[in-house]
């Protein structure tokens, strides 16, 4: 991989000075150091998903692709080609229990490949053959006692896989919810949720984590249980100092102003980190900033301006890949969400307070448009270049022919089909 | 006006009679006492806004109608119609400049109506003539210091006169935001908020409450400060135990499932009554009950299966009449509100509790429906009747002949342009 | 299943009568005659989808429930209880190649339970096993020219099994469309479907109708080939005559006006008739009138207003049923669009138009209500009970224990992992 | 204005000359000539309504601004200045009653400007004074024939005096619908509608253009008339070759693919223009290219990929300018707008049609990204320094200080209350 890089990289690298020195005396105008944006660039990161690494599907049909991996080895492996091409995802999330293996191994594995683990994430809206209790009505909130505890016993084990691994938080999603008016008592089911979460705060290491994920609806139709920030925050309140929100970009309804909810949790001191992807109608999961950019962009700017030693978020991508090689899909989208972090790093602060002091909406506005439009390209290329990982990350996976290489040890897995039959 | 009552009642009285006992016999079979549900239908009110008597209109343009009120005191007389034909609007709420008067001569007026007087509202979202600062760029949120201590007083105003009034209540509703991402701070802009607030609950008076109330966007169009439940939940909490969320119908993002954000205020000890309205796209300000009849019976299903001495809301209309008379339109959302109260105290709790608990979903679902398809109607009319109000009471109100007495009395307002000219 | 239905109608017969007599008291008063809406009831029909037995999931997870059936016959049992319960569901709608069977076996199936068949319904949205080209990027709209024809094909044998049935129509919905901004040439795409389906069209019987199916968004979450029904109004219009537009009601953006759009269709001669279902959020597929059921009524006002004998409809109940029993939810869905039928069937059209000829806003949208609050249980019961079918189907269906004896038949299925693996 | 635009021109130049050198080299690369799409930005124009020069306004307030236009003379010379600093924006969009003045001054006014006409947007969702029938209920499509009658009589005065200034279009929009459902008989309306537009496009001279805008709801709140494009389709197939339809960008449901209509329209022949703006929530009228910038360029990468010499589209800038000054929003909109389409000039096509043709969605969608993120500001920036405009727009006309002096003489219209009280 590394050869391959290296001379994918010798073609490019006489443009890329060119653009990169341009670029730097444009930005010098403005007061601004290429160098030192070139430095954040290189201290991003964001974790990708072990789950992230195979194709995924809709409830209609999952239409399979070439190599997919097999097991969490396979996927350790791709992420290793992911991070190796662009120095932006230096950790993996595990999803238990698919990727339960042998600790040992799996962090041999990932050392292989300069990879470390960030936040756990536990499975209680899928049944697992043997489970003693179904999730069909419910896990931390169902009605029944026994399966309450089944799934808090699955968060408790999915904390203890990840102590073994050094990871330091769990992220809790439910589907929860109803599908009827009705079907649930919602403060009732609310409450049920709160005391399993309770438990699983009680087992929660010292200097661990834990996030409350919402999202306003599906797998349930009608409510969710954590359906929004509102009720994350007050997940996060009663729970204590250690839970925060996590946000999802698509699990919102629809119009509303995420960047604001960013702020509010901010200010909340409860901001745990980010599921980044991008969408256009619900869930979508399509790849961060093919969609909407610019709300991305919005985002970053809250987070650069909060900037501070208190504020550790953990952030994630959370993607479904249906119609492209997921490999491809993650290393686009790790580069997407770190322009859109460079982008808002050239925000000119003291410029912008100025402008909103002034009540100067147009100039406040085009402020930020001017950061934003910027082409950053070459600063994250060059960030890239200079750790010795590849400027076109696409072009050379490819021409490095991975994934043929893969798809000749990994079959073909037939496409398993929807919900929908 | 009461002869009226009377002559029309006794052409209806008959039918009643008939259609009242045969759904008691129907109830009786579900072992439901008839009498109890009208008793509950009798001890129901709901607050008419002082300015819903007025026509309203849009950005682009008012219709004006005949017989608009001209002062508090024509609006008076108009919740007065209102009130004594349905029984169900013992209150006015005041929105303070538009309605100050003296206050001796407004209690003496509501007196001879039999009225109360419910929240107060304040106004920052619209300049006054001679005011010192402009709430162009906002109001309690202001970046300038006297502006913000200008509506600061304003409401504290506010709570002086509803304190002579016989008040206890204080709505806070802004239009603060911005129209474009840069415009403000919005983490800056929401501690100004705060700060304000702080203020106006320090001179909130013991037996009083403020309520904050939040709506997603309009009249900012990117972002407004309390734009959603969650924020208001953060101003509840910081603010102390006297103030509360209010919940208008119209004030949510597309798809929102709003009787679940009841129900989590009411779990958070917060909410503090409601803005009744119905919307098919945004804050439309429609007619109660005539766009998603089901709503509204869902979110009275959270509230009655919640009652408790302790949970003391504070109900108001707030609709905005554009093509109907505003008497009748008030008249009949009171009507619709009373209406889906008493399906909602139809619901077999026990027998709804019972499915719930074994993830009966679809009987669960069809209890509510049960209750919601039952046709109350006899029951409101027989609640109005034994009060002295009327039994159809729009027919009634035609026929007394109100507006075109007025209509004499008081000149047509032409109609002012929308803002977008 | 005859015995269980005439002791369970036994039990109820006494209650009904007393109501529906009730009922046709006040109807008379209203000048409707309680028997000839009761006529209307028995001669509604609404077809099931043979897929609906089935349990459905999300791309989450699917919960398998008991006694699933295993082909097409076992669907054909539970659609005969369904029907024997309501006689409100004379007809199967099928799905290629999920249903394929012996022609002969399965009209006799069919004719044992007094079933016909409706349309048919193609499925170029999921690749089957040995298929030569994959749907993966589409089917009908493909950029190869021979999966396309593989797509024509495959459509082309619908029409061809459904002749065999006495079938006359094919429904036509795919997923085709993109994910990504760019994927496809969307005007290019659009002009390789319309090849595609003129294809079809040629191949379509004289008597036959073809029906395009539009829908907003999954499983393609940035465009969709037919997003909506302007796109669906111009394959109608461009295909010729016997193309017409068939809505589900779950398929539009937020807040769209779907009775307008059945309005439009109407006007421009090309609606075709419905999937029915309820949503709250996307494409919920939840059970018809659960959700909004008064939007369900508004639809059947603009059926029932432009009733005709030039307005021939295939309706079909399209609906996943994840936390329910199948057959449940199709006897209930299939009775909440029989409802909404018959309270529309109630609106006094005449006293409608003189509101609205004078724009009587107020008391023109209170006929509406009027109609739709009628609670008309007793008419449908009625009906039911003078067919020899249930009054109680659910109670009934229960009382028969079916779903326990097929329990033993039919093993279960374990459940089929979501897409999202 | 010359001397200041030269002035600040003058302190711009060399940096601008270095950065557009630099571009032109990266952009020499891809194997594009910056000086050909230069010459496409000067060609660029995109018309201005004229009321847009007036402070807009909410139903909740309008705070007016200073040195508001007083009447079209006023309003010529402010769009006179807003084509100085851009040379974007050569033609004036007059609506009707407002523009009302005689016609030869008006010409003179704008030739002064070098300003031409564009389309005449007529006006009959207000009621003007002295007006014989209201349009409460409707217009186009009241239940009465006389109020229809007058409102098409406005229509066809609206050509008759744009012909003596020089337009050769008439947008009509109407906010005919209802608030309530059964307010209106939804196809009875339409198909007063449509005899209205048919009365109207008998008067429209040969080489004029009829376009009918769409709108999903505003001021009307349960149903609109023309309430979206494939109604606007059905209109302009049935008025005949010279109706069209035009997109207004924030007339749409939540989460429309707004391109897609585009391409649709383009397809079916009937695309006539676009109304720019952009929009969060509703039909927000905010400054074009500043929410969604992405949206606006994906729109215009519709429009580049379908220029021919048939697609002759009318473009207008329509928002509401409520907290900056209407010259420098609209400015700052032009020149958005016109970035759009310079990057949307810059897609390689051949290159994206051949990922298209091998389904690689990854790459098609990069291909677009790569000419959208191209910071295209040089470009811009060099086409209007060498037509003598300013290359910095906003700042230029602050140093011109013609703010300050046309306030001397326009005296502040106090601001109208908003249609609320």
């Amino acid at each position: 991989m590394k050869t391959v890089i290296e001379s994918e990289n010798a073609r490019r690298v006489a443009d890329l000075t060119r653009d990169y020195e341009a670029l730097g005396e444009q930005l010098d105008r403005r007061g601004i150091d290429i160098a030192a944006i070139k430095d954040r660039a290189k201290g991003f990161g964001v974790a990708v998903p072990s789950w992230g690494t195979g194709t995924g599907g809709t409830r209609f049909a999952r239409f399979p692709g070439d190599g997919e991996p097999r097991n969490i080895f396979d996927k350790l492996d791709d992420c290793g080609v992911i991070h190796a091409m662009t120095a932006a995802t230096p950790k993996v999330s595990l999803h238990i229990p698919w990727d339960k293996a042998d600790p040992a191994e799996m962090k041999a594995k990932a050392e292989e490949h300069g990879l470390g683990f960030d936040a756990m994430n536990s499975n209680t809206f899928q049944d697992q053959p043997d489970q003693a209790h179904s999730y069909k009505f419910g896990s931390l909130s169902h009605t029944d006692a026994a399966t309450r505890q089944q799934a808090v016993d699955h968060n408790i084990e999915c904390i203890e896989i990840g102590q073994t691994l050094g990871s330091n938080a769990l992220t809790v999603w439910i589907g929860d919810g109803a599908n009827f008016p009705g079907q649930t008592h919602m403060g009732q089911q609310f409450d049920r949720y709160m005391q399993s979460m309770q438990a699983i705060y009680a087992a929660l290491p010292e200097d661990w984590q834990i996030f409350s994920e919402h999202k306003i609806y599906e797998p349930a139709f009608y409510s969710t249980v954590v359906q929004d920030w509102g009720t994350s925050l007050m997940i996060a309140q009663e729970l204590g100092e250690r839970a925060k929100c996590l946000v999802d970009l698509g699990h919102h309804a629809p119009n509303v102003n995420i960047e604001m909810i960013v702020s509010r949790l901010i200010r909340a001191g409860k901001l745990g980190g980010f599921h980044f992807n991008d969408s256009k109608y619900g869930d979508d999961d399509l790849d961060s900033g093919t969609i909407e950019p610019y709300r991305l962009f919005l985002v970053w700017n809250e987070l650069v301006d909060a900037e501070s030693p208190d504020l550790n978020l953990a952030h994630m991508i959370d993607q479904s890949h249906n119609v492209t090689d997921p490999i491809e899909s993650l290393m686009i989208s790790a580069i997407e969400i770190q322009r859109a972090y460079v982008q808002a790093s050239l925000v000119q602060r003291d410029v912008l307070a100025g402008y909103q002091a002034e009540n100067d909406a147009l100039m406040a506005s085009a402020t930020l448009r001017r950061a934003f439009r910027t082409d950053v390209e070459p600063i994250l290329q060059m960030a890239r270049l200079e750790v010795g990982a590849a400027i076109d990350p696409v072009m050379t996976y490819r021409a490095s022919g991975y994934r043929a290489n893969v798809g000749q040890i990994r079959p073909k897995v037939s496409g398993a089909g929807g919900g929908i039959v």
